[in-house]
């Protein structure tokens, strides 16, 4: 059986988005991808209305980008997409817990999550990730 | 032994500070607190440059609050405090995860963790948090 993201019907995501409070941040909320067999934390991003619709009708995660002031399916561009299996939302409505089914690495430089620095007891960043692509061979 | 959090002096503290972003949203970098044994996501919520740098110094989880427009310290009122155990940080530095020791519960509802919602197969939203303590005992 193929491991199948979940998703639900646009009135359905219309429902849930209505939870949340958008007004604190310019309209965009916070958004995180854990994986949701490990519980590792792969990334942390922004959200708006839209990139919050369309993950949950498509199963598929989507961001914000305030760089680039627009919607943004994360792995457009390497195919590395996360599909979601579990959505949670915080007290406060003010951010997105996706648990996701994260494809080869969640990070654009190589590394299975963004979180591949640990700050070291002498106070140096150490690289601890797992790294799992060359980016020049994906971007 | 006791189960010690890990802080670093100030001029260390400066250093991994110096590894942060905070230019993209007004001095404000994104905090998320996890539980340093089972990865479950706590809290997430903003720190600036003295939130940080406060946090690395004594161990204890501080953040910036937004609606109060301060520095917070974790547990201050309920003494709900966060001790870390280990810091990241993520690949464009505008994003420190904690993992923390959490005392009884990390959200101001009662609840262990601030996502106890979740987004049911019919879209509803669902309580699965686990309560720890009543609100009305402690604030």
């Amino acid at each position: 059986m193929k491991n199948l993201s979940i998703k639900w019907e646009s009135s359905k995501a219309e429902a849930v988005i209505k939870q949340l409070n958008f007004s604190k941040m310019n309209g965009l909320i916070t958004a995180i991808a854990q994986d949701w067999k490990t519980n590792e934390i792969l990334m942390c991003a922004f959200a708006n209305h839209e990139a919050i619709l369309k993950s949950l009708t498509t199963g598929i995660v989507h961001y914000f980008s305030r760089s680039q002031n627009k919607l943004w399916q994360k792995g457009e561009t390497s195919g590395h997409i996360q599909e979601i299996k579990e959505v949670y939302i915080d007290c406060d409505g003010d951010v997105v817990l996706f648990k996701v089914d994260q494809k080869i690495a969640a990070c654009h430089t190589g590394y299975r999550s963004c979180f591949y620095q640990k700050v070291a007891n002498d106070g140096s960043l150490r690289i601890i990730g797992k790294k799992c692509f060359n980016p020049s061979d994906v971007y």
